[in-house]
């Protein structure tokens, strides 16, 4: 179903922007894992709101609760579902989404479907839907963890509007992008993102970007054929976040403007393994990891909410215009970079289970 | 599982180069649709080999035979099994493949993951595999037909290397892409790309380039919140075909070079209905299509098959030298519009019916 | 996954005994359909502990909380999780059930499978993890009242261990299943049930029986062909709670007794249907509904937590005696009654949505 | 989907009686296992009609083709399609059956369901259908000899009508089952239910029974909690064969006689392993397999088809009298017990490869 992701670490989100919860069930852990609410509270806290200047000023804690499946601090293999309560909820803030269509949001197209809609503050398509799948990937985060020791996933902010930082997916640090507050590990672009996402904010007006993911240290191996290959799973996840536009991979776009004599990676023995000299493949050979680093882009575009008028229509059909209030992101990227590496831990731990499931071996 | 897609329609695929055939089955079709195994094979001709000078020579005829779930023409609600033996397979011209792995294919992954692989002609990581889609898509096609008879699927090649044509997806014709064997409705440029594509091959080389997809008449409603957002279905789909690096909807990487006053699509009545002014959405919002154009770009990168010597290794670890045999296409994208337009389909079939059976209209 | 059943109308339950909460999620539920805590609540008090003489006297209220889906009191077509807390949790009179393995429960085999288990009160054994069955159920039946408003489940006990029921499934009622506290709608051999009952309690002792389950009112056309039968689902539904050990249908075991001249359903013409004359089918043939009373029975074994000793083993595996503790229904058919109920329900339920997707009626 | 089984292994099957061919497609097999067409073959003659003097006469080869998945005689990961070709078909045969709804078949049903029918020789509710099973059962029993190589699943006759035999699960062999043509391991009652059959045959009529299977050698840990219980999947397994009526495990409904003192299985170390004194609760404990032997009965209705004349209903909604023709079994046990052991086979392998995933193990 909709709110379902994966095949072997299946996760089920639910929960409104606006209504009691938000949360999530995995069912399908491994047992014997050790986590715990504090481990999940810090992946939590890189996705909340408030935590910065340029990001949306909604005062909410996010604090996790395990309600199951964990016992004396290991998972037991039985379902874990984490919630967390929603609690600066205004509602009356978003009153005029009761009776108005956002331009650019989901609105319209709820109403279309179900013939009813939570209009508070986005409802189920409010990225406070994300918060389960951050939650979830803490616990997934864990398992990969026992599985290949070496892997690390790190996502950063690649580009602002125009603003394009460089960044070597073979070694850049999760400090480096941790060190300032809009996720970029180039530190004078990052500079000149802040500034001109503030600026942006400053003219009711929002700015989109792209996130780069790079995945280091997966065995040869996971993946699938056909239907599930891993670079196709990734787009999937990455679509799936709130304000996507775009997935690319390895070479991606650009690679179409090259020729096959220049684009193909040739193997070489290296340290004993079977490498390839480039990575134009992003890891990824029909469907599979090579075992080189996975790195993929994706396109996020301007948030949707801004502070000029705007010309809509009305739930009765007449022409009206929308003056936003509430809080809200001028910039959805530094609070996107947790949530893309969520969804990359989530299809990782789902094909870690699913290749040891037929394989035998992770 | 990894061979299979879909909800409720849906397919599961089977096959091998050169093993015994390909085919699918699917399950979940509704009953009485008018279908012959004519009309599946109009939409398999369309992606065979040797249709056409710049695509490969392999002699395949590709006919396909209905094995089970139609009766009297139509449907009749059990699973539909359609098979194409494999004819003319020539393993002997693939010997190297048993000993090297080919670059930038998924020969060293296949054997890294399963320990064993069918090395003929690709195997399964073939693009003959894509046959089974083709097949299930000419029935999802009919029963879109039924559910809403002004849906148009168009792909066509948009461009090829540096060469770009200019098509307007709210007006192109299937028409004009059948018009010209590269499949690109822009005249003139079709004629430059034949000859880029030529040349290419002459120089033993391949090229890639990006193929567009309008979707026009799908009904306000269909897609799902969450995991399954339309895009993201479209998105998994478009990177589970062979040879894919990129997708993108709508504004997609373009879209994060606005700002959100500029990118924002204002809502207006037109006709009656709820429309929006322009569609940088790409004609879904929120996961959910919104009744405007649904258009999306996937990129192909250069074959990886080309015909100039290649450094690799074998499978003992050795370092060795390729030079590739056989028939092979020296660019993708004819043959894969096809595959776009089907894989389109199945998406937007299984939809269809997931909608109904949750909300009772299609 | 294990903790997740139904194809569109889907579920999953979360949650041990002794944890923080049980509760549910329900994925892919129709859009306005008026459902209240009040609702669910009436059919969880149904299986609560503590409602009668003859049941466990642990204290538990099970009030239920809403937290998502449901918006101004009507489904919203997203998630609806439910929440019980669990409140009279007392793991301290379960102590020996750390270091032993209980007779004919499930500890044994959770520490076989995952090498931990919360051993307080049965963990995710329990029968409390059928909370979020029944609150699901409850939304269930206010979908299936929209499809089929003539639709009627209800389910009794047959019998408790040689003590059986004379009952109409044709006829029976809810009210006279709901006059006494065992459950049972002959009133006379309700009376020896609850007798019994108590002896046996008295004794430390437990005791089975079987429960028939009647469904009034379903359409033609319900169910699937091959592995989703309806009565396969209806098998798997029963047998996947707590305690079962066998599942019959129509005639059942019994029908192996009877020439196929004597088993045969004749089809007649009535109220200008087709009808068959008698029922031994059980209202379902090839899978599917015949539009006759659906009606199955489900043996459950007597409560294997008995207050005798026992002999057993311990973790250490070592021979060990068991002498339980803590609060035991010495018969679980007065509370299962409900959870048969509820199993049937949501497969129902989840029949309707797929028959509709697929067929466009209901 | 309803012709799909099995969450890591998958299989899908297709095909109608009279239709070009039926078979199914495997996916998610283990790779390297050898299997060979002859193998499968071994074990679709067991199914295959015209094997005995006791069974339907049509002359039907059942010859399978491995269509793709296995390369030099060994899986290699991919799907697994096996496909037998219809020949003996002769839907003159049936033509009555155009017009007239059978008792207790699945014709009125179909029409109900999808207002069309493949008519001919009962289409896809026609026990063909399960030659599908059987060829995929033939690999999962390899996948499970690989795993657990003590491990054996012998399927027998158990009653045919009121004739009873006494049959050990423990110590039952494959040998005694095959020794004779009804397939009951009693040699004594074997001859009478052959008598049996044969006169009941000569009457016009038929008759129905009892299979038991007995599993033993299956490790401690597999199957899952809640709703995927072992119990509840073989139970789903076992009502998804044809004219199957009722589904017990252990004690089954006669447990229901005993009290909980009598019915608990005490636990006691035996070898260096938990093991326990009885097995009432046949081989599995919440779900999960404990080590002993796994036994369960099937019950299987009289054949529908019997040649005397019926009372019945034409698709016009007229009174009607039906006398079939056609090829049939009078009794279906002999043919059903390899289907019983086939779909032992494919929950095993099922379960065994889901464990694998999940826990690491098998």
């Amino acid at each position: 179903m909709s709110s379902q992701s994966g095949h072997s670490f299946r996760i089920s989100t639910f929960g409104e922007s606006h209504g009691g919860a938000v949360g999530v069930t995995v069912d399908g852990c491994p047992p014997r894992i050790e986590i715990s609410e504090a481990e999940i509270q810090r992946d939590l806290d890189r996705r909340r709101p408030g935590q910065s200047e340029i990001v949306t000023p909604r005062a909410e804690e996010d604090q996790c609760k395990i309600l199951s499946g964990v016992f004396e601090g290991k998972t037991i293999g039985t379902p874990i579902a984490v919630v967390v309560f929603n609690k600066d909820a205004r509602p009356e803030s978003y009153s005029e989404m009761e009776t108005m269509f956002r331009p650019s949001h989901a609105d319209y197209t709820y109403q279309a479907k179900y013939g009813i809609r939570n209009w508070q503050g986005g409802g189920r398509a409010s990225a406070r839907e994300t918060i389960g799948r951050v939650a979830a990937a803490a616990i997934a985060k864990k398992v990969l963890a026992q599985f290949a020791p070496a892997l690390e996933i790190v996502a950063y902010v690649k580009s602002v509007h125009s603003l394009v930082a460089e960044v070597d997916p073979e070694s850049v640090k999760l400090a480096d992008v941790e060190a300032n507050i809009v996720r970029c590990p180039e530190a004078v672009m990052a500079a000149k993102m802040i500034e001109f996402i503030k600026q942006v904010r400053s003219e009711g007006d929002s700015v989109g970007g792209v996130i780069e993911c790079a995945i280091r240290g997966v065995p040869p191996g996971w993946g699938e054929p056909v239907f599930d290959k891993l670079e196709a799973e990734l787009a999937k996840a990455m679509l799936s976040l709130p304000a996507t536009k775009g997935f690319e991979i390895g070479s991606g776009f650009a690679g179409t403007l090259q020729k096959g004599s220049e684009h193909n990676d040739a193997f070489e023995m290296r340290g004993g393994s079977v490498r390839t000299r480039t990575n134009r493949s992003g890891g990824i050979q029909g469907g599979i990891s090579n075992g080189e680093t996975i790195f993929f882009r994706t396109a996020f575009k301007p948030t949707a909410t801004i502070f000029q008028a705007q010309e809509t229509v009305n739930v009765s059909g007449e022409a009206a215009v929308l003056r936003a209030r509430g809080r809200h992101d001028p910039c959805v990227l530094p609070r996107a970079v947790p949530m893309v590496e969520a969804m990359a831990a989530l299809v990782l731990c789902d094909h870690a289970l699913r290749h040891r499931g037929q394989c035998g071996t992770v």
